[in-house]
């Protein structure tokens, strides 16, 4: 089995069949991280650079891992520590790594498409690992692998995506693949923070009150307030965004059922979530992002073999 | 053998046993790193974090190298490209690296106690690196090693510990290890950078006079100033500090005996050393240097065996 | 066959033979990066730390792609999260890392002659990767590599630089090879930034017509416009450096002859290069970069044998 791409630019691009082959290949990978030698050679020719043009722990420890469970030859750039200080073109830089010799490039970039943008002009393959408020193919990947580890399917499941919708890479990715996987969703958030027309564009259902969301899905992926991407602020405080839209353990109690609550971290704690969930029963937060590494595995693995 | 501990947080937790079940491990193997392969597959399967919160150099190149020729998989995270600028929590951010599947953690952290505060919440092993004012104790370990291989002995050795002690995690860790095993300690410099109570908590004797306390002692650990921890600064210059409490050829001359000098690194030359005497014949600076990549390869490899 | 140095400062200091044994070397490991396996075990046993006081992407890149491809053990340490910000000296930085039992250091330095003072007081191998304006003998090695397989020798080819002379490492290690080489110089370039009594102390021509120069060549090795080094701006804006000095497609079409065209990068596209030629098919400049990998595999296989 092969995929229908030779990058991993978003999940728009992938077929049902897709992404299906990358959940099933990380379910393996998963088995292998289980072991005490959880290393395995299928990449020991491969030289992956990662290029993070914004800051980020577990994203690119998660690939720089799987790459070296794979045994690939890994080599790290920040952009604070390179030429683009200099001035230099994005397809510039990378020509010139792919010059090296380099198989494949991850990238994170604060540009929207930039990584589409270099898969039209290099040959070697391309993982996104977050381009602006676009996509993040791979935490995408890690949500649906999770979500069905603990409930056992992805079709006509009920995933409410809170928070902010409209700068988020996540939820945007999460939007595509749940949808073509046969899932239902409910996005919920301050009217401000959820784009116009999403509901036709996207076939998802829209929801202001929190709590209802809550009551209808099986799953709640929590987004993270990024402040920092934000141009109009709804909340005069976080504080009260936490009052109409946090999440703690005494609403989830009022509730009447159980749900999963998932979040791709970092979590700001009393803010989207706090404590008592984050850390609660419910929470499948840590085992996202052990997924993460097998989902990273496959993705890599599989894009080698084009 | 084993150690007592499962972490390395600080000597003040360690046995006589256990700090000499690491210096002999540690003989062992600086052997290994005079043969021309260096490297010795023990940690083959391991995958060990530094986690630097606080700038270094020689601690975690060190380190690094101590993990490399175990052949342990290595990955690095400083503090400032790291999801911390984004305020997730230590804890957060650790449980995520844990999550991952990571065996070990070496640490570095401006707080006091934030490795004690993550062994009680994490399963990993947690290497403590330096943190805060609190503990450094690799730095006693190799402190230690050295002086033993200079002078055959801890029992009954006579170590000045000279210079701000107050600030020092390397006098902290250094007068618990050689209380320990036997050795006599003096304590110098100037009073406002000397702990009230410090005879009686630590057993050690205080000397305010540099020249005496170099006449009792066999060795001179001499502290680096650190003017970056310092609030209340005694001295109106580095000049004047070294006036008083720098270490010259001169004086050490003048002394009618030969004395070991030490010192943790980096020098500030012409302040606690001059040149004369970092480079000089008594100087056993860079071998400290040599045995801590040994003195930390043996710290990992008995903390891996647990 | 042996290097007659067992340092690479500079190309001042290597003879004839020591420049032809690299290129020679390096045309092998070029074939080797060509094979699915680029990788040899040549260097297995030897730890190399980069030490990068200033930023780079492709030189730090490429040199430690070199030490991959070669098996070595790879360190990397970038100044701004080392102890130079403590205010250590250089000798004492190295001195520490080498006492840790490392074989070679790649250095690159904003001072002038800083590998060569730590030559005189070290033993492991330095290769300068860079000192401050004085010179940059992997680039000139890469660079003279490049021309002899596009056009298949260096004796007698005639070769324009072009650009800030004054500022430009690459300059002077290209003038310094070229020469030992048996091949031609005209620098061309705006009057200020050529040094005065080049010609006698380099034996090279100068001109200060681009179009002339050009016409004159069979290699045109363009400068970047290093702002950040030059003190005094001659041109009021790049954009009319770009006019005078700026080679574009229209400028080469009126030449009436085919001239290689090569750059050491970052290109400042729309300065000394515009895009057209940049991505034209005289430009090589891809090439140079490939090449570099191989070139930097030589210098470092061929110093760890001695």
């Amino acid at each position: 089995m092969k995929l229908s791409t030779k990058h991993l630019l978003g999940i728009k691009d992938l077929t049902r069949d897709d992404i299906q082959l990358i959940l099933t290949t990380a379910a393996q990978f998963k088995e292998v991280l289980q072991r005490p030698v959880k290393k395995v050679p299928s990449l020991r020719d491969v030289t992956i650079v990662n290029l993070f043009y914004e800051n980020s722990t577990r994203t690119r420890m998660s690939f720089e891992l799987a790459e070296r469970r794979l045994s690939a030859d890994v080599l790290n750039f920040a952009a604070t520590t390179s030429s683009a200080a200099k001035g230099e073109t994005l397809l510039d830089t990378v020509n010139n790594i792919l010059s090296m010799k380099v198989d494949m490039v991850v990238m994170r970039h604060s540009a929207s498409g930039a990584p589409h943008f270099l898969a039209k002009h290099i040959p070697a393959a391309i993982v996104n690992a977050g381009d602006g408020i676009n996509e993040h193919p791979t935490q995408a990947l890690l949500d649906a692998f999770s979500m069905k580890e603990k409930l056992g399917r992805l079709e006509g499941l009920k995933v409410a995506i809170i928070g902010d919708i409209m700068h988020s890479r996540v939820a945007l990715s999460n939007m595509y693949l749940l949808r073509k996987m046969g899932a239902e969703i409910t996005i919920a958030g301050p009217p401000t923070l959820i784009p116009k027309y999403i509901e036709e564009a996207l076939d998802v259902r829209v929801e202001y009150n929190l709590k209802r969301a809550l009551q209808w899905c099986d799953v709640a992926n929590v987004l993270r307030i990024q402040l920092e991407r934000q141009n109009q602020p709804l909340f005069s405080s976080l504080r009260e965004y936490n009052l109409a839209y946090g999440i703690n353990r005494r609403l989830l109690e009022s509730l009447g059922k159980d749900i999963v609550i998932m979040h791709p971290g970092p979590i700001n704690r009393g803010v989207e979530l706090d404590s008592d969930v984050a850390d609660g029963p419910f929470s499948i937060v840590l085992n996202q992002v052990e997924n993460g590494v097998a989902v990273r595995m496959a993705v890599l693995y599989l894009l080698a073999g084009e």
